[in-house]
Parts: C-alpha cells; sequence; structure tokens
C-alpha cells in the first residue's frame, strides 16, 4: 500500500509550547454587521484575557469611514483591563492610525499590507509602493516611541483577485520590513488559500532567512484546511498562532469565505496533542458562547456544539435490559 | 522564537497518489431524516462513480428495522452502473447481511464492529466478543465465495461513552481479522475524537505491525481536525481515506456531531499539493451541488460556497477610476 512512498520523513513533531493571539476583537468584529457598542467589546477583550492569551489584538486604528464598526477605538484600549502577562495588540493601517494607536499606549502595533498589488489596492487604497513606503515610516516612528512593530503581511498564500502570489515578492516585504526593525512578521492566508505543504515550505523559508525575526501564522478555514495548515506551520517549528474565538472574521472581498480559524478548535488540537498554549480552553469555551449574543447572530463553533473530545455521553436506556446477565 | 524545539524532524511529504472511497451513499444517507428513493441513491452513485473514485460504499445490508433509509440495498446494487476501475463495497454488520451483500455481487464487503465495548452494544446490540465470533465466520464466508473482506474498526480514536480507547484492544482486533484473512482494516474515528499526533502514532503502529493489511483512515471532522487527521495519516504512508461527498454523516450517539471529512475538502486539498487522486474535483462539486435536492436539506460545504482556492473574482469598481494614471 506504501508503494509511492519510497522515502520515510515521517515524524510528526514540533515546538512543545505555542502562543496564540486572539485577533477576534478586530479582525471578527470589524467585518460584523452589528457594531458591537463599546462596553460589549471591553468585556469580550477582558474575558479573553483572563483565558490566558499570550496576545490579544484589542482594535484597529482604521479611519471612521473605512471601518465604522471600530471607530471607538481609543475608548476600547483605555476602558480594557490591562492584564499582566498578556500583550494587546492594536492594527494600525497609516500614519494618522500610528499616531491615534500611540496615544493608547499598546504593548506592540500590527502594521498591514497586501502582498498582491490587486487586493492591496483594494484593501487599502494605496499602491503597494505608496504602502510599503509608509509602513517604513511608522516603523521609524514607532521605534522613536519605544513601541514593538508587527508587520502583518496579507493574502501571502494566494490573491482572490490574481490567484498564486511569488514567494519572493512576500519574502522580499519581509526582509524589507525585518531590516527596517520590525520585530515581528505575520504570514496571513487572508481569504484560505493556504494548503499544508505551501505553508511548510514558506514558513521553512522565511525561518531559514529571517531565523531572528518572530513568524506568526494568520490563516483561514474557507477550504476546511486551517488546522492542517496550522499543523504543518508547527510542524516546521512555528510557535505563534493568530486566531478568532468563534472563527469570527472573513473577507469582504471573497464571496464565501468563511472566518479565521476558530481559537477554540486550535486551542482544543494543541491541547490534545500535549502542546501547551496557556490557554484554558474551559474558560473560552464560555467566551465564545456568549458570542451570538454579542454579535446578535448565531455562530457555528464545532467545537462549541460537540465539545472537548473527552467530553462522554450516556449509553442508550435500553441497553442495561438487553444486555442484563451479560 | 524556536527555543523549545531543539530537534529538526521538518519533512513534509507523504505519498504521492492515494485512493478515496466515496461512503457518502451508505454512511451519509443512512442518517438522513428523509428517506432518499432508490432512484436518487442510484443516480447518487452513478453520478459518484463518473468523478473517479477508487471505491464507492455504495449502500448496507443492514435490517431494514435497524436502517429503514437503506432497505433498498439490493436494488441499489442490481441498478447502479458498474464503471470500469471503480470498486463498489457494501456494508456489512452481520451473517444474514452477508448473504443478501453476496447475492448483488460487490466487489469488497465492508464488515463492521467497534473496539469499544459499549459503542459496539448500542451500535451493533452485540457484545465485541459476539461481534468478534460473527466477523470471523463473515470472513471465512466471503472467502469462500471469492469477495475479499474490509473491515471497519469503529471509535478507535475514542468512544462517546468510555472516552480513550486502549490502543493494545484496537491492534488486537486488526491482528485477528487479518489473520483470518480480511485483506484491509479501516480505522475509523467514528466521532472525531482523533487528533494529529495520536492518529499519526496509530498508523505507524498499524503499518509496523501489519504492513501487508491494506490500511484506510474513516475521519470526521467533529472538532474541525478532520484535515489535519488526514494529513497526519499521509504522513506515516498512508494511501486510502474514507470521505463523504457534502461531509454528510454523523453519529446518533454523539449529540452535535458533524458529519465525515467532505470528500471534495479532501480532494482539493490533495489537489493543492500535488498528490493524485485520480477524482475530477470540477465533476465532484456538481454532485455536491446536487446534495440539498437529494437530501431535502441545506448542505454547508464551505467549498462549495467558496470555490477552488484559485477562483478568483472581480476587484471593486471603484480601483479604475482611483488609480488611474498610477
Amino acid at each position: 500500500m506504501s508503494a509511492n512512498f519510497s522515502h520515510n520523513p515521517y515524524k510528526l513533531a514540533g515546538p512543545a509550547r505555542v502562543e496564540i493571539n486572539d485577533v477576534a476583537p478586530r479582525d471578527g468584529l470589524q467585518i460584523e454587521p452589528v457594531v458591537v457598542p463599546t462596553h460589549g467589546k471591553v468585556a469580550f477583550v477582558n474575558a479573553l484575557s483572563h483565558c490566558g492569551f499570550a496576545r490579544i489584538e484589542a482594535t484597529s486604528f482604521t479611519s471612521a469611514k473605512a471601518i465604522p464598526a471600530l471607530a471607538d477605538a481609543e475608548a476600547v484600549m483605555h476602558q480594557i483591563e490591562r492584564v499582566p502577562g498578556v500583550r494587546y495588540t492594536v492594527l494600525v493601517p497609516n500614519l494618522r492610525g500610528l499616531e491615534r494607536a500611540l496615544s493608547c499606549h499598546p504593548d506592540e502595533v500590527n502594521l498591514v499590507m497586501s502582498t498582491s498589488e490587486t487586493h492591496n489596492r483594494a484593501n487599502l487604497r494605496m499602491t503597494r509602493e505608496q504602502s510599503r513606503a509608509q509602513l517604513l515610516a511608522m516603523i521609524a516612528e514607532a521605534g522613536r516611541a519605544g513601541v514593538p512593530v508587527n508587520v502583518s503581511l496579507s493574502t501571502v498564500f494566494g490573491c482572490p483577485f490574481e490567484g498564486e502570489v511569488s514567494v519572493e515578492d512576500v519574502m522580499g516585504f519581509a526582509q524589507t520590513f525585518a531590516d527596517a526593525g520590525a520585530a515581528g512578521i505575520t504570514l496571513c492566508d487572508t481569504t484560505g488559500m493556504a494548503y499544508p505543504n505551501q505553508v511548510a515550505a514558506l514558513c521553512e523559508d522565511f525561518q531559514k532567512r529571517l531565523p531572528d525575526t518572530g513568524l506568526t501564522i494568520h490563516l483561514h478555514n474557507t477550504r476546511g484546511m486551517g488546522l492542517a495548515n496550522a499543523m504543518a506551520a508547527w510542524q516546521t517549528g512555528v510557535t505563534r498562532f493568530d486566531a478568532a474565538a468563534g472563527g469570527l472574521g472573513g473577507c469582504p472581498y471573497a464571496p464565501g469565505a468563511s472566518g479565521n480559524v476558530s481559537t477554540e478548535e486550535l486551542v482544543h488540537m494543541f491541547a490534545s496533542m500535549g502542546v501547551e498554549t496557556g490557554v484554558d480552553l474551559g474558560a473560552l469555551l464560555d467566551v465564545v458562547a456568549s458570542l451570538p449574543a454579542l454579535v446578535e447572530r448565531d455562530i457555528s463553533s464545532q467545537l462549541l456544539r460537540a465539545g472537548p473530545r473527552l467530553r462522554t455521553h450516556q449509553p442508550p436506556a435500553w441497553m442495561a435490559e438487553h444486555f442484563q446477565g451479560q
């Protein structure tokens, strides 16, 4: 049965500990049809803070015109509890946003651009070259303020407008921003086009070329491969994962695209495998159970429906009599 | 960032070709609330036959009382087109079912029992010992008829009543049936309790102990890990996968359990990775699109909604004007 399997590469292993960044307050709430009130956002971030996450992406300092749902970014940052041990990061798309963000003292700022020209124009209304120049200025500005910078590179595993995205483009932008002083880079599968050996190859390449730059993987579950891609990244040594509670999120430019990899399914998988995440799954599932009230729609969290793998059930009642004496 | 990753096991590789057995006509239709008429079942099997599957599990020779939805097993087997290159297999739970099955000349019979005592009693109304004895008699009987036997072992990665299932129990049953002449064994994650390093460990163990017995993996996506588990199995050299078109199926004893790994997502993942399945994804997606009419309910196929990964979209209309001259 293994006739085509002449080599023997098998060893399913990876890091003993990973860090999870819950991006639902930003990446999830920005696309929900309902605008969650500030107190609801604050309660959501606070609840996540007590689950044990390494990082939480709390909000986005975007223009209120572009993303009205997150127009209250300052209020959210001022009102949330800053739980020790959690790093609070915020998304920042431009210099104006950076000024606003820095006034709120985040632990990190997360800059963003797309590695696909068309997606960058559609999403940020700038050419890649304009974004690149602006990000370099922002990295310098954040550096002067003493705030660490992460850069999220979108569509690195494929673009919903252009199709395949060149690895050299991706690694070129990563190298540029790492050289400029970004402490971390996130490789984002914005619309769920990544597949496992592609993820493994790019993650391996990245870690070889930029061994001192923190690498985070941001995956979507659009085509069911979210956790398979997470496994592929983990097997190459990746220790940082973005995910969204309840699998919130999506992409307005990819019709039918489902959301981010769900945090609870990622935590549950790693916990089952004996990989430490620091996250309390029970506490997280309570947060997920509260999401339908927060976003005023049904959240189809498979894990919430089914429960953790060792949740057992009562056998059918007829069995006791049927097998009496056996 | 890779401080806990002192070894370097990375190599994401596996067999260049895999075989997929679509079990939806049996494992899916048996649990649907609607009874699909015989002509609908026949059309479904015929449509799958023209997608390029290696195997199709066409029906089940169970008592009409136990599973009324598949009471027309003989009619289905007599009316389907037998497309050359496709092996038509049928599920058979007992000796009476085997007689009925053999009269229809399947290419293979698939026997079934659970490796968990409680699940076997709940699902088959027999003790494991009664099932074991009956399966041995059935293997002998099928052997006399010259029909190859596969044995599907349920709940090998966990039982919804008992929790963990012992690897020694699983391998003991596998060894027993292989010794008795079963050509293949399917390890079934009946309620989606499997996780990747568990799947890899059991598959590796199986292939070491029973190198001449065809190993198939049957996965459910209950907790989102379906494709991650498929990757884990593939990385150990597994080449045979069960899956159900549209992700049909489930388990009546595990409330909230979603269905089988969806065939289209499995085929799409392998195709993306350059692994041959022999299945025409476009033809398969047409079949999946026809499922809601067949089973009279919505089928939430993520891949059908999103399309294959390289399906591209038009950029927003405002872009042309906005970037004019750039």
